[in-house]
């Protein structure tokens, strides 16, 4: 999003400014407006020339003296907010009463509930789901421990664990500070995938508690979605975690975040007519997002990849490495060719970005070859513009959600439990992520992919039920990877 | 419950053995039969004459040669539905095609979902209840940690957390048996008082761990119910989380029945006419239950308790105590007088039992003094048989659902949690659960007071809404009990 200038007194013209409304700026103002019948006009004016989008104007209250009018308006980010605010209370005869964020409203309370599956209303239903009945199926299950994913919640439950140290694209804000992030999450489970899915913000971020933690919640949960934990220690978390669990354990960030790569690739690599066996890779950022994109990449039979990040190309014969870039650089990097960004893309195909806002200029791409692929996705402001990027590229994809191609985890996280979790999966394996990205590419059909149109819309039913059908399959086909099903003992 | 004959070739008649069918034994089988329209009586009368309770019978198939048919009965345990099958595959030309558990089918997929409170059907949505509107939220609630109450689930979330240890009656069944009992009573949270309660069984019963654990977990709740972790581990985990917490932490196995066990003894002494100050209370069982009751009635003014345990009456000169009972010995027993439960109860007024199944017979309550009241609590099967026990007491009251005066913690911890979330209460205070239990005894009025009415039913609706403003009420009135209110900042 485009920075607005800092002298507000003087802005320039909002479109001049690339600014783009957004529900998620959307405010309700209440006015006290006088009796003139002209009043109502002037302030859809008002907020139209400061830039903002009205959606409804409600009279609230109407007397002989004047009226109390609430407008709902979006805007572009809050300084612009504001803006929209302030010409409101420029108008003549018009007074700003009160301002509501909605998207504060709608978080009021928090996102999430809970809700019983079975009826108690009267005594017998209390006696047969909790005391005495209840007694019967514990006993069970304390002899058949394999029974507890059928007969508890077990089978369709996952736990968004975070400890807020990596959240969105703010950084470490902590636990608390992070719920509305983990409680979304959850939403977006039951959204998209009918999972019942449960916050745990912990508190700490040291490596040994959060391994210890999740450990012990585990017997209650189906699966583990680990989220917005800061690399490098989210490499280690996970990797114990899937050593010491009998369930999967997924990063979303990481995993999450590449298979709708390689899924969007594959399809930008079918409208240029390349392949990934052939394509020079450049992926900007070595973060959890960026060597888990390697990672899938490499798996899927990429063979020229290079990583970039603040110390440069990766490269094997960097001292300033950490172990887990330098294992990166290792994985992609033997030649230990070095250089700076703009000198990774010339001649590369495919320019890959989870680093930071505007790390080049859109005329870096121009080093690149014919045909050129570029997917910047920093959030919430791309590693380059986006928008100039068509200029030196065939196929664009961001994480913007105003331009097309946006690549979204809410395509794959959900499709990728739902099928773990129908497969009784006790873990994840790179196959059933590469069967994800597949499932996912192959919802764009022959005759809907073009340069707009290499992945699906998040509210296309067919993603998840692919993704978590392609899961579920490859899930069941790996040896050793899912529980045994239970004899049906009801 | 009484134990039936183990000889189930020739079982008594079942009235004779005290058989009560229950809702949790209840049974669906499916029945071949032929096609004589008497088949179907013939099927009600065995079900009869084995002494269980026809609840519904349905024909699903219909062909010239017999009919399919579903008969769903009560029985009164386990034993006694396998009779009633047998009985019913006896009936001429009736075989038994297959045993459908209800309750188990009802457990089938757990018990619990989780809900989205806010709709997610359109982009504007999403933007608004996730990325990026949720950012700004993020950083509100980072700036302001104070708000985290107020715009995230955590005003209204508890975690309900065991670890398997002491789970109903069952003992150490593990945690992953135990969350049939964590679900329900997460459901009862919502049924009853409208709290979003999840359940985290943990996979340790070590207290260092569990403590660590639960702290860590803390940032996303509002509230910790413990439940179902034995003696005298959960005292020490207790007092070590409300040290740590800054949220309240509830042993509802302790407390809850605590409050209800006050609120029973105060109207059953309303009854016979005696004064809490005045009379000699015994307890049967000096663990969590015990101990917590014996605590909440010397704060509401009881001055001679003895409690017994398999040690005999708790002795501060017995060395062979645990500390914990040492403790409770001083508190009540500094005369250190010594005997069995039948000594301890000669001049007694009040018998509250929480220890095991009949431990005493009927007769041993004869020495008690007159208008004696009578509480055996021990689940399922009561401390004494309260059925006799009325020859030798004014006021009888237990666990048993099919009894007058039903003691149930559903009567204490929803409106207990309800009030302590809508005061954001940091901590429990003994003022707070002794104003509970007062507040639960008022629910019945002088006109509704008798001996077969100490209690309130679980499903009054005025339960919970007392109990939680009783509670509120005493927390807000608390210095520095509730975390202060935040402006409201949208």
């Amino acid at each position: 999003m485009t920075a607005i200038t800092s002298d507000a007194s003087t802005p320039a013209p909002p479109a001049a400014r690339g600014l783009v409304t957004s529900a998620s700026y959307s405010i309700t103002v209440r006015l006290a407006a006088d009796g003139d019948p002209a009043s109502v006009g002037r302030i859809a004016t008002a907020v139209g020339s400061a830039g903002g989008a009205v959606t409804a104007i409600d009279v609230v209250e109407s007397r002989p003296d004047g009226l109390i009018v609430d407008v709902t308006c979006s805007a572009a980010d809050a300084a612009h907010s504001e803006e929209v605010v302030a010409a409101l209370d420029a108008v003549d005869n018009v007074h700003v009463r009160k301002v509501s964020d909605r998207t504060f409203l709608l978080h009021l309370g928090g996102k999430l509930e809970v809700a019983s599956k079975v009826p108690l209303k009267t005594r017998d239903d209390l006696s047969m789901a909790y005391t005495p009945g209840v007694a019967r199926v514990c006993l069970a299950l304390a002899e058949h421990p394999e029974d507890v994913r059928r007969l508890t919640i077990k089978g369709n439950t996952v736990a968004v664990v975070t400890d807020g140290s990596a959240v969105l694209g703010l950084g470490d804000i902590g636990p608390g500070a992070s719920m509305p992030v983990m409680e979304g999450k959850a939403a977006l489970f039951k959204r998209f995938a009918d999972i019942d899915a449960w916050p745990i913000a912990l508190d700490t971020q040291d490596v040994d508690e959060i391994v210890r933690t999740v450990e012990l919640i585990a017997p209650g949960f189906g699966g583990i979605n680990l989220e917005d934990i800061a690399a490098p220690r989210c490499f280690e978390i996970e990797a114990r975690l899937r050593e010491k669990l009998d369930i999967p354990v997924f990063h979303d960030d990481q995993h999450g975040t590449a298979i709708c790569v390689l899924a969007a690739l594959r399809n930008a690599l079918r409208v240029v007519d390349k392949s990934l066996e052939d394509v020079q890779v450049v992926v900007a950022g070595g973060g959890a997002a960026g060597t888990a994109i390697v990672s899938l990449l490499l798996e899927a039979g990429a063979t020229k990849v290079l990583v970039w990040d603040r110390e440069g190309i990766l490269s094997p014969d960097d001292e300033r490495l950490s172990p887990a870039k330098l294992d990166l650089a290792r994985r992609t990097n033997p030649g230990c060719r070095r250089g700076e960004l703009p000198d990774a893309l010339v001649g590369a195909d495919v320019f890959i970005g989870v680093s930071a806002a505007n790390v080049i200029p859109a005329e870096a791409l121009a080093g690149m070859n014919e045909r050129a692929v570029v997917f910047p996705m920093a959030n919430p402001t791309p590693d380059v513009d986006p928008v100039r990027a068509r200029q030196y590229a065939d196929v664009v994809a961001s994480g913007r959600s105003d331009l097309p191609n946006q690549i979204n985890n809410v395509l794959a996280f959900p499709g990728v439990f739902r099928g773990l979790l129908d497969a009784r999966a006790k873990e994840v394996r790179p196959g059933m992520l590469l069967a994800a990205a597949e499932a996912l590419a192959a919802v764009v059909g022959d005759d809907q992919l073009n340069a707009n149109y290499i992945i699906p819309s998040v509210f296309d039913p067919a993603v998840t039920q692919a993704v978590a059908a392609a899961v579920e399959h490859s899930a069941r086909a790996e040896p050793g990877a899912t529980a045994p099903t239970t004899t049906d003992a009801d």
